[in-house]
C-alpha cells in the first residue's frame, strides 16, 4: 500500500500520508505551522464540536434543499465518527494556525468528506461523491463556522465537566458550613483577631462566594449560546440559503441538548467573540473566589505548632523531601496555581478580543483554547480539591477555643454598653499587660464580674439580635 | 482665631487645622498616608456616597430607636451637606491608606459628628452631643460601611453618568448604520478584500458589540446593589440592630432612586468584592469593543490618499506639529488610550480581588478606585467621540466604489453556480494578470457575460436570498 | 482687559483667554478632549520635561546656525520659566489627546513662543518674533519631542524621587536584618513550621529581592536615555539639521545631569516605546517584591494573640471604627495596593506599547502616564512604609522563643545521623501525640538525650557548617 | 511478572506500576492531582533539567564525600539516562502538584534510586544500594533542586532553541532592509500619509524592536544562572556540605557548558522567582515586538486590491473555504495570537511571583510552566515566520511608486524654504481640489516650477542633510 497519495487544493497538488484522511489544506497546515505541536494540538472538545457543526450543517442543508439527501447522509455518517471521537487523530493541527481556524475547519471538511466517499465506496482524495467545500462546506465559511464549534465545544465543556465538578466542591463546603454552624472562633480582619464568627459562617462567605461566581458563568452563558453559523464569510450569509442559519442552530441545539439559537447580529458575531471575553471574565471571578478560600484553608491550617492550626485538613502525601514528617497543604497549592494560570489565560483572552478588524477577528483560535484550558483547569482542580482536602476539612477544636478565649476583640461587645472610648481603653490595658480582658476591664472599674458574664458572649457576638 | 485645634482618639491627642472639621484619625492618615496625594484624594462620587451612607445610617437607627431623633437629626442635616458637595475639602484622605478604608469611615464619621455639633451650637471636636463612633458610626463598620459606599459610588456614577454617555455614542452609532444601510462597500477579512457588505452593516457590528457590553455591564448590576451594611466588623452583625442592615440599605435606595438592598450573606460582602471584579471585567468588554470601533474608524479613514479612505471624520485640529495640513484621527487615539487604561484598571482590580483573607479583602480603596476611574473614563471618551468624531462620519463614496469595483472576492458569488474550484481560478488568474474579474471569467469559459452580470450583483450579495 | 483674545493655527481662528499664554491648538484641544480633566492634566515632571527637550533644542539650533541667536536666547529664558515651574498653570491638557502627544507638545511651543514674544515686548499671538512651529518647534515633530519628553521626565523621576525612596527603606531593611542576624526563629515553607532561621536571614531575603529588581529597574535605564529627538515626524531627521539630534540630546543631558543620548535607530524611537515597556516591568518586578516583603510583615506581626505574633510592627492609629484597640498592619495594606496599582499599571502599558503602526506609536500619552503614576506610587509608598512601618519593627522575642522549641521540624538536623526515614518517624509520632521531639526521640530509641543535645542546635541549623 | 509492585515512603505502603522506576511519592502525586493530565505533564526539558542537578549533586557530593564514591556514580549513570531523554515515560507528574515542586524532585529521586538499584543489581523498590532521599536527594530540598532545575532548563531552552530561532527572523529582516535600503515610499504616522521613508528603513525599525527585546533577554540571563542549589529547605543550607551549592553549580555549568553559579542570597532564592518574573517581561517585549512587526506586515500586504498592497507576502495556502483564490497573511496571525499568548503567560508568571509567603514561593511550577511555554511558542513561531513569511517578503513597487506620488505629505519638505503656515496652505488646497501639491504650490503662487523640483525630492526626504 503507498504511504502516501496525491491530493488537491486551489494551490495545487500536495502528497499527504495515505494512512490518513485529511486532504491538502490539512496538510499544507501541518507543514506551515510547526509552532507548540507538542501540546497545542486540538483537544477532543473542539474536534467534536466541530463533528456537531459538519453534522447539524448537513442536516440543515438537507432540509433545505441544498444538498441531495445521500450526500447528506454521508456527512452525517462521518460527523457522527467524528463526535464519536473515533477520527481523533485525523486532526493534527494546532492551536497557532490561521486566525480564523480556517485550517481547521478545512481539516474536518477534508476528513468528513474523505470518509464520507469511502463509506460510499468511493476514492478517497477524489472529492467525489462528497466535495470538502462544496457539500461539507456547504452555505459556510471558516468565518461563521469555527466561532460556532468555539460555542459549541465551551457551552459542552461547561455542561459536561466545569458545572459538576464546581458544583461537587461547592457542595462539600456548604455541608461543611452547616455542620460547623455552631463553632465559634476567632474572627479576623487585616489578619488581625477581631470579634467572633462561627466557622459555618466564615465557611459560608466561600460557598456564596462560589456560587456569586457560577451565576456571573451562567450569566454568560446566553452569549454562547449565540452561534454565528449562516453569517459566511463576512456576515452576510452570501451563498447559504437564507433559513441555514437559523437550522443548522436548531440541529446543533438538538445533538448538544443545548439551547442554543442563531446570533441575531451575524457582523457581530464574526468580528468579535465577547462572548467568549466575558465568559473569561466570570471564570476569572470564580479563580479569585478559590484563590481566597483556598489561602483562608491553607492559613486556617497552618502550622501545626507555629501557625494559626484552627483548621486539620487530610495529609495526603509526604511534605518534603528533607523535613521529615512535614505535611504541606499541597491541593491548596495546585488550587491557587490553577487560579493564577487562569488570571494568565483571562489576559491573553481579553487581548486577543481587542484585536478585531473590520468583518473579522483573527484570533479565534487562541480564544478559545485559553477558555478551554480555564474550563478544564479549573473543573479538574474543584475536584481534585474537592476529593483530596475539602471532604476531609476538620476543626481543630482544642486550638479553636484556645484562641477564642484569648482574643481580645471581645471586648466589642462592650461598646454598646460602656462606649468605644472605654471599651478601647481595656482592649489597650489588656494588650499591654498582657492580662485577660476581665482582669483589664475590673481593673479599670468600667464593669463588674457579673456584667461582664452578661455581656460577653461569643457565640451571642456571632448572629445579631437586639441587646 | 486659633490655627489648631486638639482632637483625640484611642491613640491619644493631636492637633488639627481648626478651619477643618475632620478630626484625629483623619489628621492621622494625612501624616501617615503621604502617597499619591497630587492626584489619588477621593473624588466627589466616594464623599459623597459617604453622606449617603452616613445619613441612611441615622435615619435607621433613629427609626428602630437606637439612636435620639434630634441626634438623628443633626447626623441627617450634616450629611446632607456632604452628599451636596459641600463639605468636599473636608475629605483630603487618599485612596493608598488603610485597605478597608477605614480612615475614610472615621473622616466621614469626624466631618459629619463635627459639623452636627457645630449645628447643634456645640463645640467642635467635644464630640457630644454627635460623638463620631458612637452615633455617626452608630452599628456600623468600615469593614461594611466602606464596602457599602463602594457600591453607592459606583452605581451612582454608572446611572449618572456612563449609561447616558455610553448610550448616546451608541444612538449616533446607530444612526449612522440605518443611514448608510444602502452603501455596498468591500467587506475585509484578514485584512484581505472579501465579499461586499453594507456600510450600515458594517457599523451594526459596532452597534450590536457595544449592546452586548451594555448588557454586560447591567448584568453586573445586581451584584453592585447588594449592600455590605448591617455586617459590623466582621459580618455578623455584632452591635448593630438586627433589622439595621435592611432598613439602612432601603433608605439608600431611597435617597439614591436605585435598587439597592441589603446582600443575604455579610460574610462575603465584607471579605470579597466580587461584584466589582465582576463589573471591572463587563467594563473591559466595553473597552475592548470600542477599541475594535475606533481600530475600523480609523483605518478606514486611513490615507487620505495612500490608506484605505472609505470614511471621512472630522478634522478638529492641525494634526502634526511639522507636516502642514495632516489630520489626524485623534479621537480615535484617545478613546483607544481609554481603553487600553480600562485594561489595566481591571488587571489590577481583579489582582487585588483575588487577595482577601478570612473576614476581610484590604484592598477595598483600590478597587473602588480603579473602577470609579474606569467609568469615568469610558463615559468621558464616548462623549467626546461622539461629539468630535461619531456625529461627523460620512463615507467617502468615490473610494468606497472603486474599491468594490476592483475587489476580486465578488468572485464568491460564483460558488454556487460554478463551483469553489472554478471561482478560485477565476480569481486567481485575474489577481495574477492584474485584470478584472469579468476578463478572466470570460477567458476561462466559466461563464457568458450575460451569466455574469446575473450572477454578480454586489448589493445582492449583502443579505441573504435563495437564489 | 479683553477676556480673551484670538489665535490661529492651520485651521483658522480661535478664542482663547486672554490671561493664558496657550495658544490655539493648545485651545481646540481643551474642547476636543474632555476627558479624565480631575485628575488627569499633566502633571510637573512632564511639563518640566517638555520646558528641558524646548530649552535643549532652542541651544542646539541655535549653534548650529538654524536659529538667530537672539530668538534661540528668547526661547531659552522662556522655556527656563517651564522648567523652574513658574508656567504649571499654562499646560492645561490631559492625558487622553492625540497619541502623539502632538498637543502638549504644541502646547508648550505655544507657551514658549508667547511667553518670549512677551520678554521680547512684542504682541502675544502674533507669532513674531517667536513663531510656535518655526522657532520653538523648528527641528522638531511631535513625534520626536514627546517620547523625548517622556525619557526625560521619567529618568528625572526616577533620579530625583524613586532611588532615593526605594533606596531609604532598602537601608533601613538591611540595617534590621544585620541587627537582627542572631534571632533563631521558626522557618515556614508552604505556611508549615519548618528548619531554623535567623530573622536576619528571613530579612536579608527582602533586601536581596529589593536589590534584585532596583538592579532591574537600572538595566532599563540606557533605553531610557536613548532619545528620539532628531527623528523628526518619521525618523528620517526630515528638516532637521542632520547634527541636530546628537546636539539636542547633549544639551539635555547638559540640563538634567543625567546621560541622556541620541538614540540609534530613529525609526525605532518613534514607533515603539520598549523602553518603557521594559522599564515598567521593571518596576513591576519591585511591586512583587514589595508585596511579598509587606505580606511578610503582616503575617509575622498577625495576631496580636490569635497569629503568628512574632513581629510588632508600629501603631499609627486605631484600627477599627467599631473594634476598640484594635491595631491594623496598616503601612503593609497601603503598600500592596500599590503594588495591585503597579501590576494593573504595567499591563496599561504593556498592552498600549504593542499597538504601533508603521512609523509611529500613537499611545504615547498613556504609556508615559502610566509608567509616572507607578514610579511615583512606589516611591511615595516606599517613603511611608519606611517611616511608619519598617524604621518601627521589632521582634517580639518571647513569642518567637515560644514558637521555635516547639517546632517539630528541628528533626531535620537527624537527616545525617539517622536518615529521613527515622527522622520522619520521630516528627510523627511527636505530631500525633502532642509531645515534643525530644520525648518522641527517646522513646522510639532511635538516639539519646545526650545526641538530641548535640544534634538539635537551632542556632547551628541556621547556618552551613560540616558536621 | 508481577503489574505491580509495593513501594514506601514515610506515609506508608502503596502499588506502585512493576513496569515503571517512579516510586510511592510519585505514585501519590499521580493520584492526587489529576489536573490537566492531557496538556500538562512536564515536557523535556524540565525532565532533563532534573537529571543534570541530580548529576550534578551527585558528582559534588562524591567529591566532598558526602557520597561513597560508588553510590555517586550508579546515580550519575541513571541520571546521564534521565538527561538523555531515555526515562521521559517516568515523569508522569503533571504542573499542578505541590507548589514547591516537590513531588516532581521526588519523582526524580525515585526514578534515579531505582534505575540505578538496577544498574546496581539490586531490587527496584528496596532503596538499597541507593536510597531515593538519603542519597540522590543528597544534600538537597525540594525547595532548591526545583528552582534549580527551573533554571537549568529554561536556560538550557533559550540557549538550544531561543535565540538561534528569532536571530535567524532577526537575520533575515536584517537582510530585507538592507536589500530594500533604497526603495522609498509613503511613512504613515496615525495611519495617516506622512513624510516618506526608505522601506529600508521601516524594516530596520523591525529589527532595532527585536534587538532591544534580545538585549533585554539578555539581561535577564544572569539572574537565570544564579542557582538556588545548596540552600536546602529554608535558605540555610541545612544538611548540605558548606560547599555543596557552590560545587553543584560549577557540575552544572560543566554539564551545560552554561555559566550557572550559586546564588549569593539563598533565602531570597527560594522564597521568590524575580529572575523568572523579569525573563518573563523582557519575553512579553520581544512578543510586543514581534507583533509589531507582524501587524506592520499584514498591514502593508494588506489588499490586494483594497488596502495598501505595498508588500507582497509568500501565498502559503488557500485562505478561505468560501472566498476562492483568497490568500491570508496566516504567518502573522499565528505570531500576533502566539503574542498574546506570552502577554497572558507573562500576566500569570508575574502574579504568581508576587505570591510569596516567608521562605518559599509556592508556585514554583506554574511559573516555569508558563516561562517554557512562551519560549517554545515564541522560537516555533519564530522560525514558522521566518521561513514561511519573512524570507518571501518582497516590494510592490508599481503600488509604492504609486502611492509616493500621490502623497501630500511630500509638503512638509517645503517647511525650511517657505515656512508651515504657507506649507499647510498648499496642502489643504490639494486635499481639498483632489489635485497635486505642484499643482496647488503653483496656484497659490507659493514658489515656482523649478524650485517645487528642487525642493520636493522623496529620495532626499528619507536622510538628513544641511539644506
Amino acid at each position: 500500500m503507498a504511504e502516501s497519495r496525491t491530493e488537491t487544493d486551489s494551490m495545487g497538488a500536495i502528497e499527504v500520508p495515505a494512512a490518513h484522511y485529511w486532504g491538502a489544506q490539512t496538510q499544507r497546515s501541518i507543514q506551515n505551522f510547526p509552532i507548540g505541536v507538542a501540546r497545542f494540538r486540538w483537544q477532543p472538545p473542539v474536534i467534536r464540536a466541530l463533528g456537531v457543526l459538519k453534522k447539524a450543517a448537513a442536516q440543515a442543508n438537507a432540509e433545505l434543499g441544498e444538498l441531495p439527501a445521500d450526500i447528506g447522509n454521508l456527512i452525517v455518517r462521518a460527523a457522527d465518527e467524528v463526535i464519536e471521537g473515533k477520527l481523533d487523530a485525523e486532526f493534527p493541527l494546532v492551536v497557532f494556525q490561521t486566525g480564523s481556524g480556517t485550517q481547521s475547519n478545512m481539516n474536518a471538511n477534508e476528513v468528513i468528506s474523505n470518509r464520507a466517499i469511502e463509506l460510499a465506496g468511493g476514492q478517497v482524495g477524489s472529492k467525489a461523491p462528497v466535495h470538502p467545500n462544496d457539500h461539507v462546506n456547504r452555505g459556510q465559511s471558516s468565518n461563521d463556522t469555527f466561532p460556532t464549534a468555539m460555542h459549541i465545544a465551551v457551552a459542552e465543556e461547561l455542561s459536561r465537566h466545569f458545572f459538576p465538578s464546581v458544583g461537587r466542591l461547592r457542595t462539600t463546603l456548604d455541608a461543611k458550613a452547616k455542620a460547623f454552624q455552631d463553632i465559634v472562633k476567632t474572627g479576623r480582619t487585616h489578619l488581625q483577631d477581631a470579634t467572633p464568627i462561627t466557622l459555618g459562617q466564615e465557611i459560608s462567605a466561600w460557598v456564596a462566594q462560589i456560587d456569586f461566581a457560577l451565576d456571573a458563568v451562567q450569566a454568560a452563558l446566553p452569549g454562547i449560546y449565540d452561534l454565528a453559523i449562516g453569517g459566511t464569510a463576512v456576515g452576510t450569509g452570501l451563498n447559504a440559503h437564507p433559513r441555514f442559519g437559523e437550522l443548522a442552530a436548531a440541529r446543533i441545539a438538538d445533538i448538544t441538548g443545548l439551547p442554543f439559537r442563531s446570533a441575531e447580529n451575524k457582523f457581530f458575531a464574526l468580528s468579535a467573540h465577547d462572548a467568549l471575553v466575558n465568559l473569561s471574565a466570570a471564570l476569572r471571578t470564580l479563580a479569585g473566589a478559590l484563590m481566597k478560600m483556598a489561602n483562608d484553608v491553607r492559613w486556617l491550617a497552618s502550622g501545626p505548632r507555629c501557625g494559626i492550626g484552627e483548621l486539620l485538613i487530610p495529609e495526603n502525601e509526604p511534605g518534603s523531601s528533607i523535613m521529615p514528617g512535614k505535611v504541606n497543604p499541597t491541593q491548596c497549592e495546585a488550587m491557587t496555581m490553577v487560579c493564577a494560570q487562569v488570571y494568565g489565560n483571562d489576559a491573553a483572552v481579553a487581548f486577543a478580543g481587542s484585536q478585531g478588524n473590520f468583518q473579522l477577528n483573527v484570533y479565534k483560535p487562541v480564544m478559545v483554547h485559553n477558555v478551554l484550558e480555564s474550563i478544564g483547569l479549573l473543573a479538574d482542580a474543584c475536584l481534585s480539591f474537592d476529593e483530596h482536602c475539602a471532604v476531609g476539612i476538620e476543626p481543630n477544636l482544642p486550638r479553636i477555643e484556645e484562641n477564642l478565649n484569648k482574643n481580645l476583640m471581645l471586648v466589642t461587645a462592650l461598646n454598646r454598653h460602656i462606649g468605644y472610648d472605654k471599651a478601647a481603653a481595656i482592649a489597650k490595658k489588656a494588650h499591654k499587660e498582657h492580662s485577660t480582658l476581665r482582669e483589664a476591664a475590673l481593673a479599670l472599674g468600667f464593669l463588674t464580674d457579673g456584667q461582664y458574664d452578661e455581656w460577653i458572649v461569643p457565640l451571642d457576638m456571632t448572629h445579631p439580635s437586639k441587646g
